[in-house]
Order: structure tokens, then C-alpha cells, then sequence
């Protein structure tokens, strides 16, 4: 039996739900957690609004395997994703005394003040372990199934570098590919009589438009390489036929 | 007292979840609601599973002024936004005839066989009406306030164009953007103040990070002239001061 691992994200931040700023990690962490046999199976982008933040975490930590959030952990009033997490698991929001030292520490020899705004960086849930951040120093946190992430999107990717090798993965999703010089219409039919002839496959079907025509992409995916083989050989004949067709 | 509008999006499908996709449509759909003046509040990104889609609507359509749906609405086998957006209403999925009558007819203009599988994309709940497609003719629909709508892209967005003259607007969010040479540690503190003395606004300190620095966007929004000037102008001296402080 292959082993499933779930895995949801929250996306934290007004900017993205404005427009003003367009979300790069969503993209990074399906592509990162696809790449290791994890199957990430929702996302929400949720406002900074406490209530909300603690709400999403709640509700998606009791279904997935893992939970992922990204933004609202600097130094100013509105990062509130520390506090938000803490009252989602019931505990205290407090100053964690290794995350001060490392931050002290920091800005002492760069001859920066260390100031209550920068402490602010070192508040996490009580009971929370440090996530490193190689890029600039203010530490992210795990507790329970939840990962707490920069929103910054190079800071976010070098922090997602360090918890991947923590993470329990599952039998990968393997996949292929099999181009398509038609539309869906034309395929609709016989790609779903394959669909229904390998039911241990998932068989997408993507569509793509431009300058007027419409081609297609179909992915097949399963978790054993003969599954998606024998899909796939299936597939690939489909189209074939439909080619000689014209 | 503003007038208050919200949304929320709902994308559906795997091939974002698996990263194959990147998707472009949130930014744009928070870029055209933040223009007309409605809040996107949540958006939620959920796989090809009819009791996913179906219970997102529910939750969202219930708590924002409108939900729109991107994704699903093609002619293959894993299209189930429809049956989906039904189950969620708790009618009947059903051919709608003005469909079938622009199907049969854009069609036959081509000379291609309207088969089941492109007969599948005049489906949808009982009682809904078209979102007309400019692009490639199939409608999307409207049932209560949520709005259903492809995930092509360039499809999305001549669709979304159609939906945005029947949508009731808000107030629209003012905002300002204040360039701040400084990482958000050095501001923290008097921006939270600034915060505290403009309850009416909302301040965001957005931090940008490249080649080892750290910046910062500051941006105050208000649903008033008055109320954004006075709080961005606070926000601009605190800037000068710490530029000439050095």
C-alpha cells in the first residue's frame, strides 16, 4: 500500500489579498512537496486578522499531515502570525531566551540596536522549536504539525530547506506527460474511458489557449511505476489515433 | 460610514496543488477587486474533489458579500466544478438549453461534431445564469453570489470582465506607499504608534530583501482622503527623521 502524506499552507497577508503584492510560495511549496511524496492538498490565503489566522490553522493541522504558513513574522505591528499560532493551540505567545540570544547576538555585531521591535522576532508559542534562517537570522518555528515560515520568498525557500529533510514523505506521486494537438472537446470521451480502465491513476487534463486554437496537456500520475505506464501507453495511443484521424 | 463589500476566490485544481500549474489568476481577481473598491478576504485553493469544492462554496458563500470560482468548467472527466457548485446549492446539475444552443451552433460554424464530452460544458445547477465567454463561447454561470469561471487565464479574465459591472462596490480602500530605507526593525516602534493614533487606517510594512539588505514599503489605507493623507503623512516624517538621523 502506498504511504499518503497530506500537507496544507496558509498564506498570511493582506498584501497578497490586496493584489499589491503577487504570492511566489504557494508555487515553491507545491513543487517542493511534489518533488518528495508529499501531496499538498489545500491552500488559503487569509487576511491578518487573528481570529482568521488561528481559525485556518485549527481547522487544517487536525486534517493534514503537516501544516506550512508563510508571512506576518518581522518586527512590526502588523506580524501577528506568532500570537495567531499560539492561541490556535492554546499556549502562551512569549519571548523564546535562545531566539533573543541568537538575535542579540546578531545585532550586536552588525552595531545595531536591539530594540523591542526587533525582540518581537524572538516571540513564538511556548513549547515551539526553531526553524534556522540562514539568510537573516530571525528564526521561523514548528509546534505540533505546524511550520512557520517567512513570507519573504528567499528567506521562505531557505527555511523550507531546512525543515524538508525533518519531514516523514510518502511513496511519490509519479508522473507523465503526453502532449496533445487537439482540444479538450475531442478527448473528453476517451480520455475518461481510461480514467475509468485505471482507477489507481489520476489523469489530468489541462487545457491551453492561445492566438485561437486550443491544444491539450494530459497528465497521467499514480504511485506505482506500472500503473502510470499502462495509463500512460493508453493515453498516448488515444492521441495517436486521433492524429492519424487528422 | 463606508460601504463594505467582500469576496472570497476559491481556485480548484490539482495541477495547482502539484506545482505543474503556477497560478495567475488571484493576483488578478485582488488586483480588479481592489480597484473596485470590494475586500477579497480568503481565498482557498482546493484539489478536483467534489466534497472539497463542495463544502469550500459553502463555507464562503455564506460569510462574503460574493465567492468566485476559477477552474473545473471544461469537457473532460476531471471538469467537476458543476456537479460540484450543485451539490454545494442542493439542486439538480442539469444541460442548460440556451447552452446547448450556443454550443451546437459555435460548432457547427466550425464544423466540428458537438459531442458528449463538449456537450458536458452546458451543464450547470439548475437556475443558473451565463457568464458569457468571449474567448471560446462555453458560458460560466452565476448561482446566488457565486460566480463560476475557467482557469485559463486570458478565459478568466474575459469572463471576470463581464462579471464586474453586475457586482455591488464598496467604498473603495484609498491607499498610499511610503519608500522606507530601512529594514522593518528600525520602524517597528513608531509605526506601531502611527497605527495605534489612526485606528481608521490600516498600515502595512511590507519588508523587501536582495543582496543582503533589507528595505521596506510602507503603505496606509483608508476608505477616507482625509483619514490616509494625515496617517501617510505621519508616516513619511517618521521616515525624513530617521533618514536624517542617519
Amino acid at each position: 500500500m502506498p504511504d499518503i502524506v497530506t500537507a496544507a499552507m496558509i498564506v498570511i497577508g493582506d498584501e497578497i489579498l490586496s493584489g499589491r503584492t503577487k504570492d511566489k510560495n504557494i508555487g515553491h511549496l507545491a513543487d517542493m512537496m511534489t518533488a518528495i511524496g508529499i501531496d499538498l492538498k489545500e491552500v488559503r490565503v487569509v487576511p491578518d486578522e487573528e481570529d482568521e489566522i488561528a481559525a485556518a490553522v485549527n481547522a487544517l493541522r487536525a486534517r493534514y499531515t503537516y501544516v506550512f504558513t508563510t508571512g506576518g513574522i518581522g518586527p512590526t505591528h502588523d506580524d501577528i502570525t506568532a500570537d495567531s499560532v499560539s492561541k490556535a493551540f492554546g499556549v502562551p505567545c512569549e519571548y523564546d531566551a535562545k531566539a533573543l540570544t541568537l538575535l542579540a547576538a546578531s545585532y550586536e555585531k552588525r552595531g545595531i540596536e536591539f530594540n523591542d521591535a526587533r525582540k518581537r522576532m524572538a516571540r513564538m508559542p511556548r513549547g515551539a522549536e526553531h526553524i534556522d534562517n540562514p539568510v537573516s537570522v530571525a528564526p521561523g518555528f514548528r509546534i505540533g504539525n505546524v511550520h512557520v515560515m517567512a513570507g519573504v520568498p528567499s528567506i521562505f525557500q531557505a527555511m523550507l530547506d531546512n525543515v524538508m529533510p525533518t519531514l516523514k514523505t510518502g511513496t511519490k506521486l509519479l508522473s507523465a506527460t503526453v502532449q496533445c494537438p487537439f482540444g479538450e472537446g475531442r478527448i473528453g470521451e476517451p480520455l475518461a474511458a481510461i480514467q475509468k480502465a485505471h482507477p489507481d491513476t489520476i489523469i489530468g487534463s489541462y487545457p491551453k489557449y492561445a492566438d485561437g486554437s486550443f491544444w491539450t496537456e494530459l497528465v497521467v500520475r499514480a504511485r506505482s511505476a506500472e500503473a502510470l505506464e499502462a495509463a500512460r501507453a493508453e493515453v498516448e495511443a488515444m492521441v495517436a489515433g486521433l492524429v492519424a484521424e487528422g
